[in-house]
């Protein structure tokens, strides 16, 4: 069966109420627009981020078919009407919200891209309310659903072509695991054991059984036999209830013989406690001395792209691992600190300073673009205005010194028009696609900034016009005069 | 308005499908009881955690309101089970499913409890089939919200009386925020600044204004007083945007004393960038300097209990915190590795031994007394099978000459029955009920197991008859035949 099919998609998680998804102040400055006569103020904003997570070179964007759906439904119904009308706004604020249509224009990476920090991987452009009122769910989403295909990567690259399975679900950061078992797909998970996820996404699940059925029976070797009984063709039987060498792997190895005489193959002994460097060794050893050696075998327990890596160092004969609270709850870097500011307003760039020089913003409506090596493979991303025709030169945003000529390089725009005042413009890939798409652009990333230590730092540099501007502008906020 | 009136609880948030939120296992070995004839046979287990998060010294339960609302309404409707149907289970079962309730029994510690690694935090007692089905998504919310809260009330503890705001949605894990800013409040936060959660869990919601509102305007002075205008009863400016002392601070004092002229106080400013500390007491004394000593003073930017506690050593000025990526993410401890093992099987203790001696779970039936001490502060707490009559020793699991006379102190039971066949017997507290049980418990924790630096382990001892059981069963097991 295609389960793609069953896809229902994040607006019917979150219900005809999803536009109440954001925080109270986007609601409060809204209406002050509304008030203030700006709901026509052309507005555009970027998302984008500053730090890699996981001490990491690299991110793989993801959610923004989500957004985009949400988006091109989005509206207040009677109901978040209701409500607002109970947080005391007022009644012609709350007219204009039930008419109120996200009729904004987007522009943005396609999910699935490696994409570094600096850059703006999304250009919303609209109105002044209707880009601010979106801002959190974007951020909400962009943010967490782009933090875990990253840590999917690492897992993914950690364990090679081994199969993985997504088992987080009960370590979840509560319904947060929804969205979590999708993004991690798009990162390289193979399936995922989340029935919920599977539901709603169109995911390939997966599992079979837990210590509990292993318990429910007299003994392992019973409990083995039903189950092997049951279900013949997807035979996994976790072996270490009552030890692992002892009892779990002698009785497994009795039940794949009787299935032998059935003519059917026991799929795989899956080892959750223990060393699983050495352990693996000797169940391996123990299953071929039996002339298993089609038998497979899975590991679990506290896995992260750290502890697969060292097993692969090993040469731990594993061949597919079940990974849970580490990737679900994206453990090393619990959150990807992406943000989403105004550079333009009124057709003029704008910026925020702020007491921080880092946290400066990059003012203009802005495009990005791809430097391929002449290997083809990734060289530096450089960020520019829109209306800049070829880019030469780079430059680091902060040490002025730093600069790389581009202009003999072969480049490729990142930044796609999905969605033209409030239109989808484009389908929105499946989850398969731009899996696809992540696994296929990873490998254009140079090793360098794939390594879990100390990996390089990929290079976004901006153009000339755009460094110009920011001094510029910077001069000029600078003598604002403060009070008068 | 009564906010908590607007409640529409979890169950609205699933939906209809909220018994597909489990991972696939549960429903494969379901099918497998079901065939084996065990749908009748009773089974008991226990939901307990191992260690306490954030390397602190006790967790606040969390949660137990929304997985009793979950199972009173648990059934799988006919949309579940095309989506079974999809994924291959058989007819007989599905039709099973299709009647299928769940009637079990639930004893649990109630919702703000201040609960420690070891003890039985819920037990459920069922069929095989119910108390196994539901394992996923009461593992999932449990070990979430008590996170959270845990994480929440180390904040209050930290900020002692002055005012929290959740504004963390941004960077929560996805839909994980909506359940995390609930939790956060039972953890002690006031408020928060999710729409979302306010309008599903009837919470108390606060925001006011971002930089984005200063930049749409010419000036920021401008920006200030048309906020001002409109909001002259709630009024936190944001004085950060082009530099907190020499223009946000000057413009604020300037629109309070016009607040004055219209017999107006402006509320606040806040600060979100620079050193806390410092910054905010030259704030302060600009403010006092100004007659403004009325003008609170709010501070974020990546706060967590750490540096709050720093501040407040410091008698940093503060009179608000606004808290975000590192509540609603459990910075720190991503998870909480809460487990839900079988105790009593067809009325026999029943118990996981593994490869791993600290994994082997507590056989038997058993109930959570706590013991006070002189002061009526928390002394200990002991595990005891249910039949047991008075207590008067209690041991350490591990170490077995550590003994602990508590036949003298006094004892509360801490488990109540909240669910009987399925039924709530109890009405379920409100958030603001739950947060004040854990406010109140709080109190009684002596501060040896608060402080944040290696804090005192509390003691949860267990009593001779579970001992002893124990270790007849380990031996038993230790007994079973590996294979005929």
């Amino acid at each position: 069966m295609d389960q793609q099919k069953n896809k229902k998609g994040i607006a019917s998680l979150l219900g005809s109420q999803a536009a109440l998804y954001t925080d109270l102040y986007q609601l409060t400055m809204a209406q002050g627009f509304f008030l203030s006569g700006k709901t026509g103020t052309p507005a555009v904003y970027d998302y984008t981020f500053r730090e890699n997570p996981f001490q990491g070179g690299y991110v793989v964007f993801a959610g923004i078919s989500d957004v985009l759906e949400l988006l091109a439904q989005f509206r207040f119904d009677d109901e978040a009407i209701r409500y607002l009308h109970s947080l005391k706004f007022r009644d012609d604020f709350l007219q204009y919200l039930q008419q109120f249509r996200f009729q904004g224009t987007v522009h943005t990476m396609r999910e699935g891209e490696i994409v570094f920090p600096g850059e703006p991987l999304v250009r919303v452009e609209g109105n002044l309310i209707e880009s601010q009122l979106i801002e959190t769910m974007l951020l909400n989403i962009l943010n967490f659903e782009s933090l875990i295909a990253t840590k999917a990567s690492r897992i993914r690259f950690a364990a090679g072509n081994r199969k993985i399975t997504d088992f987080g679900l009960r370590r979840a950061q509560g319904l947060g695991g929804i969205l979590a078992s999708k993004a991690a797909m798009i990162g390289g998970v193979d399936t995922t054991s989340s029935v919920f996820a599977g539901y709603h996404f169109g995911l390939e699940v997966a599992g079979t059984q837990a210590h509990s059925w292993i318990q429910s029976f007299s003994d392992e070797l019973t409990a083995f036999r039903r189950f092997a009984e049951l279900y013949p063709d997807n035979c996994v039987l976790v072996v270490d209830t009552y030890g692992t060498l002892k009892s779990g792997i002698p009785n497994a190895i009795t039940v794949a013989r009787e299935l032998e005489t059935k003519g059917k193959r026991l799929t795989g002994v899956r080892l959750d406690s223990g060393d699983l460097a050495s352990l693996s060794k000797k169940v391996r050893s123990m299953l071929d001395a039996a002339g298993l050696r089609y038998v497979q075998i899975v590991a679990s327990n506290q896995l992260d792209e750290y502890l697969i890596y060292n097993l692969t160092q090993q040469n731990a004969p594993i061949d597919a691992y079940g990974v849970g609270t580490k990737l679900i709850s994206a453990n090393g870097s619990p959150a990807l600190e992406g943000i989403y500011k105004i550079s333009e307003l009124n057709g003029q760039p704008s910026m925020k300073v702020t007491d921080n020089f880092l946290k400066t913003t990059m003012p203009g409506k802005k495009h990005v673009l791809r430097f391929f090596d002449d290997k083809d493979m990734f060289d530096c991303d450089g960020v520019a205005l829109e209306t800049e025709p070829q880019i030469e030169s780079l430059y680091h945003p902060s040490f002025v010194g730093h600069q790389r000529n581009v202009g003999k390089l072969k480049v490729h725009p990142l930044l796609t028009k999905m969605m033209g005042q409030g239109k989808l413009l484009l389908p929105l890939p499946s989850v398969q696609e731009s899996e696809h798409y992540a696994s296929d652009r990873f490998v254009l990333l140079p090793m360098d900034y794939k390594r879990f230590e100390k990996p390089l730092q990929y290079k976004v540099g901006f153009s000339t016009l755009l460094m110009n501007l920011r001094t510029e502008l910077y001069k000029r906020l600078q003598q604002i005069p403060i009070s008068r």
